[in-house]
């Protein structure tokens, strides 16, 4: 937080305080809290006025906890957010979840309040309407600390790129499920024991469903995709798969493939629409995303002038979602104090979001068949059929990676038949064909099994 | 460019357009005009009125140039760019170089026109005075495409960390020289030659000395140091050091200890005040520097809050400098439609800029030594003198990293006694006494050669 920094220049006519209302008091509310009480000098050089907190809107205001009563006087505390939300300029929602938060932030607008937010469940689900709302009452609806916590990204792509043209977004946004594929990676580890690991380090929650499922990237590929394209995209139209099937082996082998695995945010804007999905990809070593590391998240963008774009930084946590909301209010301060809102988009277009059929991706298969002559040209010929093309086929087993069992390529099937192992990758094709690939390959009579089928990006 | 975007609000009084005047017309100019002219509709929904080109400033008018007559109507060019900029809105400085671009950025600003600039070097030089003239005249000076072209830097650290305080900065800001020590890593290949390869490609300008050199890299120096700290750094306070003596050696050893080498940008607040220098340094290959790859730049932020930060992407080039020029343009033109200006500091502090020798940073040094008892004591006694604490301490020639000549370590000196090889990585110390200490070893008795030292940076 602020150390030695310029001392403001006084200004002739000091103007008033504005009021700030808090409405949360976890983590991040407690670090919100206390730069703008220890820090209250710097904050007001900076916004241009002073911050005042008046308020810190609790459910429960008797019940203690952290930094109450050492960082943030008690008497701050209140149960009763709807009175403090009616008498503020600036209003911070870091308490999370759809209810109350909705209602508050319908109230703060209604009342000529700016908002911040860290609120991507929210966003996700209810993002057009408060933003119209925000638009037509002239105030500030900001939600930097909502889309990958600390790492400015919304400023970025909305003004930093305001005469460019965003192609897509890829985004490492989910921190949990980053460190767990990484420790697999570099560990060897199974999925399950990742997890678990992750659990005791505190990377991931007692559920981890909203992590490994990908219902948290889900929801912040929604607000990239909104951002990226000034449409409106939710949460529901979202195509959604986490790295549940993601197997020990899946990662050793896209390794020697050189890739890493990454469940990945994506957001491509085509001639027909939007497409909005999330799921384990192989990316290839040499692009940035693939050196992300640990619980680190990374927002790769690829625009038209600019070229590719990357964001990197930390997605969550007290003190870097703190750093995200003060960004945020500091600048909705001073759009205030000039009488003015931010550059949001009042500009909604509607573009299409497409079908999770109609991304256009590439697979890499791993399948075992039957070894003998023949074969390949079969599966070449159903790949044909479906107007999907090749990239590279290999037959995998001669050398399996580090830790990776042979698969049995010189084994001998329940036919009788010797198997071999093969690894397939397409060029790019539309999800429907790939996955209705996949299907008929599966119906072929000499292949044994399909043991992985992922996609690949960032090629 | 925008394609398929938005339709505007049509809102119920349409804005007056506001009057671009571009000063340049070289590739950079030639892309600005060209949204400007081609995509005008999209430019208008952004900015919230219509963004008209009224004429490009060159100094001769007559010389052919590439786009003028195609996507530029001759007619927009004059040699009087006076009158040009007496006329304008806002103004577009793209023509480089000290004079006339400061007469003219002045003398737009005190006609009241806001100003964009890609101008790095009239920056490091003169940004303290541009500022406070653009503050004192309430118009727009913004300048993100100075800083590493099209990568969003200047937005994120003054209004993403507004509420946050930043500790450090590293950059690798000329992609020159990042492709030059990236060749060098990837194929063994000496400056020389790698920078013959750079210029074969169009990487490095027939003269690299701006680049190898380090001036660039200092001119953008002092501006991050500028931006991050809210002071004022001009480019001869900034201590710096190109990479013409880095060696193929040095290279492929960085390697083998887990290093990078790369030409770093670093500002840094101290307590005392601000160290500000452009070197060659070892980056641990696992820290987000060291996978910027080839031509491309990348600022790493260290924020208290935020923790670390990283915005990667090119650094150079047409179309990526004109986006980063237009997000500008956009953005002035949003703050005259609202009748204020951007968020600038116009509290600047005055810290103190330190002297290189001030700087704390930790060496790494490869020597040559007798090979006898006593002459490790010997060198360790050197730098427990100088008050230097030794990290690792390694006989280096038993394996040489591929590609490297064994050094004689095993050899016969020219006094008839063995000689072994040391590599010595030191804890951070203050550049003073590391220096003092790297020149008295260079006198001690067994000490045959001082083959390297490098800094070590991003630990």
């Amino acid at each position: 937080m602020p150390a030695p920094t310029p001392a403001p220049d006084p200004s002739p006519a000091a103007p008033r305080p504005l009021r700030v209302a808090l409405l949360g008091c976890g983590v991040v509310g407690t670090q919100v809290a206390r730069a703008l009480l220890e820090h209250a000098d710097d904050m007001a050089a900076r916004a241009g006025a002073p911050l005042e907190l008046v308020g810190i809107a609790v459910r429960d205001a008797s019940r203690p906890r952290d930094g109450v009563g050492t960082v943030v006087p008690r008497e701050l505390l209140t149960e009763d957010a709807a009175s403090l939300v009616d008498d503020a300029d600036l209003v911070v929602e870091v308490m999370g979840g759809i209810e109350p938060a909705r209602t508050l932030i319908r109230r703060a607008i209604a009342s000529g309040a700016s908002v911040v937010t860290a609120n991507k469940a929210l966003l996700a689900e209810q993002g057009p309407s408060l933003f119209e709302a925000a638009d037509a009452a002239g105030v500030d609806l900001s939600f930097e600390a909502a889309v990958a916590g600390a790492i400015p990204i919304v400023r970025p792509v909305r003004e930093s790129l305001a005469g460019d043209h965003v192609r897509r977004v890829l985004g490492i946004v989910n921190g949990t499920t980053n460190y767990v594929l990484d420790q697999m990676a570099t560990h060897g580890l199974g999925l399950e024991e990742a997890v678990t690991e992750a659990q005791a380090l505190g990377y991931a929650e007692a559920d981890p469903t909203a992590d490994v499922e990908g219902f948290d990237a889900a929801a912040k590929a929604a607000i990239l995709a909104s951002l990226a394209f000034h449409t409106r995209v939710s949460i529901d139209q979202v195509a959604r798969e986490g790295i549940t099937s993601v197997t020990a082996d899946d990662v050793a082998w896209a390794r020697r493939t050189g890739h890493a695995v990454k469940l990945l945010a994506i957001a491509e804007q085509t001639e027909e629409g939007v497409s909005v999905r999330v799921h384990p990809a192989l990316v290839p070593l040499d692009h940035p995303l693939a050196a992300v590391r640990g619980a680190f998240n990374a927002v790769f963008v690829e625009a038209d002038g600019a070229g590719p774009l990357m964001f990197y930084g930390q997605g969550a946590g007290g003190r870097p979602t703190a750093s995200a909301v003060l960004g945020d209010l500091v600048s909705a301060a001073r759009d205030r104090l000039v009488g003015g809102k931010g550059p949001h988009e009042s500009a909604y277009a509607s573009l299409p979001v497409l079908p999770a059929e109609a991304a256009v991706t590439r697979y890499q298969v791993r399948l075992l068949v039957a070894d003998r002559p023949g074969v390949l040209a079969q599966v070449a010929g159903v790949l044909a059929d479906h107007g999907v093309s090749i990239d590279t086929v290999r037959q995998t087993a001669a050398e399996p990676p580090a830790g990776v069992a042979a698969e049995p390529s010189a084994g001998v099937g329940a036919d009788g038949t010797g198997v071999a192992s093969l690894l397939l990758t397409t060029h790019a094709a539309r999800e429907a064909s790939l996955s209705a690939t996949v299907a008929a390959l599966g119906d072929l009579e000499p292949v044994r099994e399909i043991t992985s089928v992922l996609r690949v990006e960032g090629v």
